[in-house]
């Protein structure tokens, strides 16, 4: 298996990627060979630096001199710089040489560059961000965190079933509970979208609909897969991350005042995003995963290592194949 | 001054009222009169019992021996339930028996009550709910917290004249920073509705836009007036209580499981939704607030005091001029 890792994407780049990539040769599967995308001599030193423990037959380096910064226009970006790191590891899948791509840069560029080079799969409208939020019972996926502003609710449908289909190949449920975010239980609250999505829900074939959920069911891990417009996913996610590191803040600031230490990492595990690794672009045809641009070395590692399952499990092919047949698809 | 009180509105009701009533009439001011709408007999019984520390010639019971109970359809229970607390509440206001109303009871109820009863004011198509959001930097008044879904841009915009409004009468604000929640925080970022709205609040007059801000920005204080749809609003209040609470419970477990004391409650003062009181319906012709079900007497009690210092100020008075002279309000 050959996944490609954008060796420019963190903040900190390369750093947190080459760290990341050999944590992820250490955890597998052992044909997984990566290749780090990025500045080519700078990577081969880098790499030297780090001496002899580099497994250098599993590690590979594509030179891409160019960098897409975050503030660049992500359409115009993706034309203009084929040399980028994300143009170039994007295109390593479509010409066959890597099955995976994982990037810590522009999220923007990085779904444009999907789009435009991999494209949406057959039944699917809109490709959809799915991330993993921490929840009091483990993982809920929500979908989408943000690349579709304006949805109908045939894409909050397909959004569905992209979750259910990766809640299966890579949660390993096999029956996940797919919830709508609404703010209400019932049937009939909502804005419009929520109610034609509720309804569409119901009756969707093959999903395990379990209702509405509201902001407040989300952390008790009310559901395994959470559907929403991008609009609201992003504020969402964008809110969740930055309450969790505010409040972690305070305590550390209270402890000291006390003096006491606390485990505050400990009791905080559950809610370590970087345990999660990155958010799969999901509905496009290959797989794409996108991190954090301040990752760590871990998430990043953890990032491969949804790629790698992605993979493994074929899950493009599981989802190409039932969107098909449910054939939501329409015209825009 | 006189206030009605909601005494049927807590999920533990009428203590925690009668508590949050008594705290109120201390914290003043001083020719504050508190009506307590309920079960007359109930009610005298519970205050007798309390003794002759009572100040009874400041807490008046109005019989009202109705509850409207949460599932109920809200426009409906008010209509058919003319006695409950709710209704005979918001009646004593249009009445001219009092300048307020604070309940905890159902808050589409609540909502129906005073818009059926009190009527928007000219100017306002959709009053709001605002609720205040614990920040780093203090509260940020968020609206629409739930009472609007499906908003039009002109919608959002009256939001904003509303919470400007609010934060200069009861934050004391000369000139509060009002921005509107996006995805992202060029003006060219979000949904349909952020880009019309976006653009409405650049020229608004006489209000200090600020821009966009993210999920990420709020928990710092990035503004004084959060402006969004009130589907957004709301899914985003319900999770951040419910977050809270959960790490709360978080950290309670491992301190439990080390054997450390902390002063959580010390740490987490900031976050603490009922220093802050209920959350106003802006943009109606009188003054009422809402409270959580779960009020303790501390929220009902800062409850009142939201509602008195909307009094004082004429809170009223002062959004019917600005509303009506901006003439936003349209055809729906």
């Amino acid at each position: 298996m050959r996944i490609a890792l954008d060796a420019l994407g963190t903040d900190d780049a390369p750093g947190p990627e080459i760290e990341g990539a050999l944590g992820a040769l250490e955890d597998g599967p052992e044909d997984l060979t990566l290749l780090l995308v990025g500045n080519g001599p700078l990577l081969e030193e880098e790499l030297t630096k780090r001496g002899s423990d580099i497994p250098r037959g599993r590690l590979e380096v594509v030179h891409a001199p160019d960098r897409i910064l975050p503030g660049e226009s992500p359409a115009t970006a993706v034309r203009r710089r084929p040399q980028s790191s994300i143009v170039t590891g994007i295109r390593l899948q479509k010409e066959g040489r890597a099955e995976a791509f994982v990037s810590a840069g522009s999220t923007g560029a990085v779904m444009a560059g999907s789009l435009i080079l991999l494209r949406p799969l057959p039944g699917v409208d809109r490709p959809a961000i799915g991330t993993l939020l921490p929840t009091a019972a483990g993982p809920t996926l929500m979908l989408d965190a943000g690349a579709n502003v304006d949805c109908k609710s045939r894409h909050l449908l397909q959004f569905a079933q992209l979750g259910h289909i990766y809640a299966q190949d890579l949660m390993g449920l096999e029956r996940p509970r797919v919830a709508l975010l609404n703010i209400g239980e019932e049937p009939e609250k909502g804005d419009e979208l929520a109610l034609e999505t509720h309804a569409l829900l119901r009756k969707a074939p093959g999903i395990n609909f379990v209702g509405n959920v509201e902001g407040r069911d989300i952390i008790q891990g009310a559901c395994d897969v959470l559907v929403c417009d991008g609009f609201v996913g992003n504020v969402l996610l964008k809110f969740y991350e930055s309450v969790a590191e505010f409040i972690v803040g305070l305590l550390y600031r209270e402890m000291d005042r006390i003096g006491t230490e606390l485990d505050v990492r400990g009791a905080f595990r559950v809610l370590d995003y970087s345990e999660y690794g990155g958010a799969p672009l999901l509905g496009v045809n290959g797989v794409t995963v996108i991190c954090h641009g301040s990752s760590t070395p871990r998430a990043i590692r953890n990032a491969i290592g949804v790629a790698s399952r992605a993979v493994a499990s074929g899950m493009v092919t599981h989802i190409a194949r039932e969107l098909d047949l449910n054939g939501t698809a329409g015209e825009d």
